[in-house]
């Protein structure tokens, strides 16, 4: 069976963690791997992702020179939240006439993030025979791709809530500073002013992505400012230490508005501590639906298993810079059941 | 806007509720109707679903006069759960050309029901540029298409558990008859013996799309025997009396198995009086991911919904026989959200 080449374009964090699961799926093949890390750069990406062994894979900083040299069949692209600073990289790689499946959240839904860069690489992806594709656990699919596909056995909507509530305890140091868990008040808020705190990037995407598979025509998306969560207990976890009255995490809401109401409401909480975690849909509709995934689905892998599943879709589907909901039904790709089945 | 023009093919219970729902749906028009019942050919379809208006619609037994007046784009064919039954007549449907959603339960996935029926159906609807899809929210939903999506997240996947647990209390008096109630344990047995309660068809079709979809390959599927549900207690509904001893309904559970391990099993039960009702996912996986609906979907209205939100992704794919892992992220199609919103 033939493999599927890859390349990963960006060794950070959530590449790593891609790579070390590519390497156990029978179907996939690393056969390059970008970054501009000087520490990584020249280095073996098994040596990097702190394996026993190299890869024979060195990482670049030279994209063309990867791509032109390895022809994959899908590059996996985790460098950055917004659609300005993956553009040029994006555009660098259709060129190629390559597929691109990306963890970029403003690429989820890129038409709302900027409508004239998305125009520019659906244009060069169509001229080139390429896929572009913006996915992930979030957005990507919770918030989004799972809320469209539940509204299928609804008649009618009158409106939509969406709740992922984490509890950031359970997660990775970086993402509990992230939202500023064991911060004073104060210093969430100087944070958020300067911009080292932005909170989840996706909210206007999700809300635009179901809106337009609905083909609802919104009035307006109203994204509220992050609000810290205030602890009211003492939490300490391997990473943070917060005390009543300290930030323990942070809240977000966005609303998708129509005719003055509420039509699609999303709210992001994520904080040390909290006492549940859960993915919520309730649509207020004939049929009603009231859907919970608890605990929520595990933030890192969920993104990565997007990523990954999503690959074969990109490399099926016509070419052009697509969304999820452009793609057929979205499922897991495993590479030989009896293989897991042995553990 | 040009509006879909539909062909209601089977006025039962389905077919009235779903050609009133149509009626209210901006986007679609009723151009035709379809049914064999001397009660109801030659009638108008305004009196058959006890409107008080005609809608110049007259109901006829000659499907091929129909479809040939009134060149619809596609036809809501519900008229048994069997695909031996409906072979005849969805070959008809798509000699025309015609774009056919179909609430068969053995349509949806018509492979494992039939293979050599379904080889022929994909040929002349591909042939005359038709698709055939069967749908509806279970086969067809609850516990295979979101099922399926619902591993989108998963890196690794160890075992799949769907439950649909229905309170039949709530629901149409034949379908309450259907599942048993009321019926003691040796007249259940007789009624399973000849045939006149045969339980949900579909579990077998469910574990073959999500199979194929993971491209899995089962070794075999285990279709467990029809179980009754014993009532523990005195259930009244406005159908049926059950007392303690006697049956409240069914519960049937089906296994899909590799390598002597169950990696898909479905478990439907249906029962009067049932404490809680809701339709379950679990899968044991990379992450874990445990969902539940609840209450769990309404059956009618989400076999409704499901036709109807299909119709317009049956008319875009592209021709042959489909099922519903081959179309594009499935969502309810809302004419116009402004209109409900002002109720």
């Amino acid at each position: 069976m033939e493999k599927v080449k890859c390349v990963i374009y960006g060794v950070g964090a959530i590449g790593r963690m891609l790579s070390k699961a590519l390497l156990e799926k029978d179907g996939f093949e690393i056969v390059g791997a970008v970054d501009v890390d000087p520490n990584k750069v020249g280095k073996d990406l098994g040596e990097v992702l702190g394996l026993n062994r190299k890869l024979g894979v060195v990482i670049s900083k030279d994209a063309d020179k990867v791509l032109e040299e390895t022809k994959p069949n899908v590059v996996f692209h985790m460098t950055s939240s917004f659609l300005s600073k993956v553009f040029d990289q994006l555009m660098g790689i259709v060129k190629h006439g390559v597929n691109v499946v990306s963890s970029c959240e403003e690429l989820s839904y890129p038409y709302i993030s900027n409508f004239k860069l998305a125009l520019e690489l659906d244009k060069a992806a169509k001229k080139h025979g390429a896929t572009i594709l913006g996915t992930g656990i979030n957005p990507g699919f919770l918030m989004d791709t799972l809320v469209i596909t539940l509204t299928s056995p609804c008649l009618k909507i009158n409106s939509i809530k969406v709740t992922r509530q984490m509890n950031a305890s359970t997660r990775r140091g970086p993402f509990q500073k992230k939202i500023g868990a064991g911060l004073s008040v104060e210093e969430f808020e100087n944070k958020i002013k300067s911009g080292i705190i932005s909170g989840h990037v996706g909210l206007e995407q999700s809300i635009s992505l179901i809106a337009d598979a609905l083909k609802v025509k919104l009035d307006k998306i109203v994204v509220e400012p992050v609000k810290p969560v205030i602890s009211d207990k003492y939490v300490k976890t391997d990473f943070v230490e917060v005390n009543p009255g300290m930030v323990a995490g942070l809240n977000q809401t966005a609303r998708g508005i129509v005719s003055d109401r509420d039509f699609i409401t999303l709210i992001f909480t994520a904080y040390v501590g909290a006492p549940e975690e859960y993915d919520a849909i309730d649509i207020d509709g004939i049929p009603e639906i009231h859907q919970r995934i608890s605990p929520c689905v595990h933030g890192d892998w969920g993104t990565i298993s997007m990523l990954i599943n999503m690959a074969p879709k990109a490399i099926e589907s016509p070419p052009g810079l697509l969304t999820m909901k452009d793609i057929t039904v979205p499922h897991c790709v495993l590479s030989d059941v009896r293989e897991y089945l042995k553990h």
